[in-house]
């Protein structure tokens, strides 16, 4: 295979003594962490839109970015291209999964006919990079966001004709997924949201999102896809307001249509922020609601109000997501996909590398840190000992149902005095924090 | 009666050419709009908290406001003299309805027992009034989380000795409530959230609250309650993190409970926007989840990012929501609340009248557009055309279940066309509405 | 000329009571408004890249709209199809003036020279066009931050050969600008910040900064340029951090070099909201520091942290923002430009009508409120009346240096009382400005 | 001296692998970094008013904490016992520093004598306590933000006998600053700003406070006080909208009046994200400006939209801080305050403790961390490597202002090619920092 990245060398480890900028120090894939190998317990996987499509464009300027390539001009012939180099990435990078749109590895046709042709045509490709490789496909999805035709939604359409556009590419793309035994199916509805409430009925386009999901559902039955549907929440951008605000509204959104066990999150950390939650606030709820899947992780700024979608690069940040994580149990059909893209100043094929393993190997890292916090038990024993009048019975009979307003008040008027409350000590479970952080 | 508010004559409606600063030019409590007379349609609502017992501190200063009904030394008697202020001041502006915390008509006792008989005994004085004013309660509410006790939640708090303390105060609240005939009974949770996810177990706190949302819903059938139990969301503030954030987080959680048929939503303004959401957005939300109660009429700053709970100014976001509202289907037991407070530097009794009159003016006007625009008809029309396609063969076999994703699939397959989309005209949208503004 | 908009007849003045979407109900060009013809004290103008170049391209999506005077494939030839429509657009319109970035009206071509041709023959276009209807330019530009040469900054980049491209650049761009006799020149430096200050030497930046707009002063008087020289501020978008973060800052920056008498400011009401203020602060800001030069009237959305470019729709809003501007004495060499794009939903050339007749009139309106608030003089009196006591022995001391700390802590302790509060009167005022907007 | 903190023992230094919750692994005062001892490097303070007079209270709630030294009835008296814990306090932690407002150490009297009278016996007090422990004075400031009389500003207020009774209190505040010898005054005016600018006179009022900046100027000229002026922005809170908004807003007033010279800036984290900015960013604004004073180290809730003042606990974060102002050249007479205060529910004195001492380990940690960045240069490497262009000739010609457009122009014209960007390596460079912090 002609490689796309010549000058860069598979990316070893080295251990935390490492010198090379472009070897890993703490992602040591066999290492056993917490039960299970470093590598099974992590599911890194790579966006093929951000590292393969995206020429980095923003809303105020063009390209920055030369990829050899981008430089065919049949887009089949790109598609193709373009999977040589992400397969040739992936490998260097030893990544094991990949996660893409249908319109990222095959391009839209003339006609619907002729874009599920390049589809096929291009899960072919796919399929035998797969084969040869070892590397496999952590979800697809499908687009329904980029093209006119989707301005005003796919699912959530006032058109009934954009619906089935919609969902016919939904087929195709759960197809595709599932010809590639693809490990999930997501749905992220950038546009399923509104502009305006003045032209919008907003009751309605719910409504039809609830039976595009349930489509998608049975359709997974039907065809024996055996991975798990995910839905993808975030506040807005594009859409003024999205109905899939967060991971508490889609929750409500599955209970209302029944979907609750067949449907599970896929959360990002950069539409958690935007959303008004730390990242480690939606993993926590979906853990809650059962409805966990998978994550994206990337980071927002906070001082900015888009999705810039940038690599992680805080050891904090990330250690909170991962011990949320593994607390809960870790990562069964989903993974920690790295929905970021290098800035639209980093335009050499280098800094693909180095944001891929700076990212890996913080992550990595952050999972050690989970592992001794959850070993050590210090911080889950503080938890535990707040919480331990509920063990007793005054706490049993409140969540057994026992107790009702009527036999609490009389224990509150009976005792006849105050409760003191308790230190909640933040300052110093935050210095304990961190001192995992840096041991 | 001797009053407060001397200087100041009983509001009156003069009409829009009206001059006085302290009349009404809109609000013409008789007049019938949409079916309904327009008190029966507004049922306006003081906020005794920010009115008779907030003395103008703020998180940097000390009060500022002088108010005479403060100036007692025993804590019951200023209690009756508030009492005696506000039913003054409900009568001088001429509004029908009130809403209090058990903590803002009582105060707190030595013990749980003398709190306990403040509040019955202030339920009494408060009776009187009612019966000799014709004012009457929206809805009573227990404050869980000015005391120290609470700090940590009520609910939610990991002491079950502070949940039981918070029940018998709600079980008083509520009994007080029904004695005053009121017609709704609120819980907001200020405290019900975290400030650190490293010292709370969410899930468990999740399973507290709803524990509580159910006893209050058991104890409002046994004691025959026949108001509506509401409650308020808001994202944060106190708490870092509440977790009634918004609409849609109380629906999921009501669903999660199985309380989605006996709880709804009292949303507040400021609070759908520090959520992210327009106050029409949270309204429309709570319409199609069928759980819209009753709303807190109070702007919020779009540049601060706290709750400064101010009386609505703008026309045009007044009428946005009384629109929503309307459309809906109006109110039922709920009502329009000004959960605002005068600035900080409005310290003189009179400009609680200002305050008032020009919230309440401001709404009469909104909804007097408001039944224009629904009139008028052209609004729900282009909505309706906009979403035609629906009631056609295709869109009513996917709403009604017969379509699948294969038959759409082949529906475009047969078709092989793309769809052409349609313009969403919301800049002409936002000039009509302009129109029935200042016509 | 053969009209891009043949469906459209001029837009006329109806009167309040005008009918028609397409009709101007309160921008009568001849009234008088405080001293000058309503079309003179208001200067309206379009922006030549939202409506002639804007294709409906968004961060997540595709162009939505189909633009006659796009489908050349010649750039030159595009270029003057956009010039065509735009002229018949504007005079469709009714509007005076225009701006455009140099890239806007002319394709960059394969070399500086070339880039320069194409330049001037546009411009010669233009001055044709300028010439058979009498619209005039109120400013140019030159585009630093669409190429991918500046991704780094123009002025501000860390090489001085890009540097050196800009001020080129710009040179063209104020020499076709003085061609076209526009009354201002403006810059605008969206890539004149960072992404991350730790590739970033802040202190050589803005230096150079300085630097490149001193050029540009010296430029203007060695040309004889007799527009003003106008910086545009923005805090974010697409920088992290921008160095012209709001008026305040461009002040600092313009005493920083000594031009605070030479450059004002071009304040954009989305901008003012993304840095954390109102419209109307950054415009009563640049008038107290007699900086003011002209304005982008476009709103932002509260609720989302990006460039929304929407026209205005809130009367009160663009009252205020008025009010302001004309208690300032209004503008002299600048205008009001909407810097707005229609929704990438209202994909239709009759959208850009919509879009325009409504935000044009309702400026209008607001000026006619603005111009009642002025000559009714009650707003103004309350202010003056609450700062009285400057006017008085103690303020002007104070004003006039004669008091120091030591006089003015002798005054106090010989008074040796404290000094009462007095209410600002917030909601009295609030009420008193609604009332001029409905009257 | 009675020990307020019988149970804990004075901390210690243990070095990295120390165990106990209640000692510094980072912080060992007597070692050298960066050429200075490390206690001289990093000038530690203690905020009084955050630890010695917040009683827990919030906006929604009472106060939470239990102080011993709280209990006096007489105001006086709790002053003193206030004092003696504070110190007691600095003592065991270790910290030199301390800074207080004026109604922090003393109680406002009925009158301004007796005010006056109860702030000199403090300063006597303190004076004491001074010279026993060796604990110095960082800065006073007065309290302009508190009393109602302060309501509608200080130096902005509307009414000069405000503002002489503010003048009044900032000198009595800077004579006892000097009496004890502190190294700086602060000015923070929480208050001076507005409400709404419909009631006011933006320009009088920033002329008022340019009038009360300057008076102090000269007031610690005439007095010979020897330490710095410093100013501290905040955008917004308790205010809408304060005049100090950010670093680069007070620049420009202190040019406007001439004080560039004589005035720096006290920089607070949580006000710098406020306002839209890194903490970094204000302190490379300040260096780059020549006004770099002080920092308040509390960091904020990148979440919520107000001041939180959290003790730091990001390494990441604290260090680009710390290496931001190593860079610059430390500190002069400014130093580092912990302007945080314990969560609400952190209700114990031994929380105190935990907070302070985690946050000054964390911040000896950031320290070390800058120390081995800047002797490593790697990161400067980069940096100047990137600007190189500008020593050669181009770069020097335009810096040194023997360029201007039209050389720059032919400069362009004659080469006549483009500009090729090059990569600015962010992930690179983020994966170098977190190199050197887990290092």
């Amino acid at each position: 295979m002609p490689s796309y990245f010549s000058e860069i060398k598979p990316i070893g480890y080295q251990g935390p003594q490492g010198k090379d900028a472009l070897a890993y120090r703490y992602y040591d894939k066999d290492r056993m962490v917490l039960g299970k190998r470093m590598e099974d317990q992590l599911r890194f996987c790579v966006a093929w839109w951000h590292s393969f499509c995206n020429v980095g464009k923003d809303i105020f300027g063009d390209g920055t970015f030369e990829r050899s390539w981008n430089k065919a001009s049949d887009p089949m012939e790109m598609a193709k291209l373009r999977a040589e180099s992400a397969f040739d990435f992936f490998t260097k990078l030893g990544v094991k999964y990949y996660a893409f749109h249908d319109r990222d590895i095959a391009p839209e046709g003339e006609t619907p006919k002729a874009s599920l042709e390049n589809l096929r045509a291009m899960v072919d490709v796919l399929g035998k990079y797969q084969a040869s490789t070892g590397v496999k496909l952590l979800w697809g999805t499908a687009n329904l966001f980029g093209n006119k035709r989707y301005m005003s939604g796919g699912g959530s359409n006032p058109d009934p004709e954009v619906f089935a556009f919609g969902a016919a590419q939904i087929k195709a793309a759960m197809d595709a997924t599932k010809a590639l035994n693809g490990e999930n199916y997501v749905l992220w509805g950038g546009r399923e949201g509104y502009e305006t409430l003045l032209n919008t009925n907003l009751k309605q386009e719910v409504e039809q999102l609830g039976r595009l999901l349930t489509m998608v559902v049975e359709y997974k039955h039907k065809i024996g896809f055996k991975g798990a549907i995910l839905v993808e929440p975030k506040p807005c951008e594009p859409s003024k307001h999205q109905y899939d605000f967060d991971v508490a509204t889609l929750y409500g959104f599955l209970r209302r249509f029944g979907l609750e066990k067949e449907v599970k999150a896929n959360i990002e950390s950069n539409h958690a922020t935007l959303a008004g939650h730390t990242f480690e606030h939606e993993i926590a709820t979906a853990f809650a609601y059962d409805i966990f899947g998978s994550i994206d992780m990337n980071r927002g700024d906070p001082l900015l109000g888009w999705d810039t979608d940038q690599f992680p690069n805080s050891l904090l940040d990330t250690t909170l997501a991962m011990y949320t994580i593994m607390k809960g149990g870790g990562f069964t059909t989903g993974g920690l996909n790295f929905d970021a893209k290098v800035r639209r100043q980093s335009t050499d094929p280098v800094d693909l590398f180095h944001a891929h393993v700076g990212a890996i190997d913080l992550t990595a890292h952050a999972l050690l840190v989970a592992e001794k916090m959850i070993q050590d038990g210090a911080l889950e024993k503080i938890v535990k000992d707040r919480y331990q009048g509920w063990s007793g019975a005054l706490g049993q009979d409140i969540l057994g149902g026992k107790a009702n307003l009527e036999t609490l008040s009389k224990h509150v008027l009976d005792k006849n005095q105050d409760v003191r409350p308790v230190s909640g000590r933040q300052e110093y479970i935050e210095n304990l924090l961190n001192r995992f952080l840096v041991d």
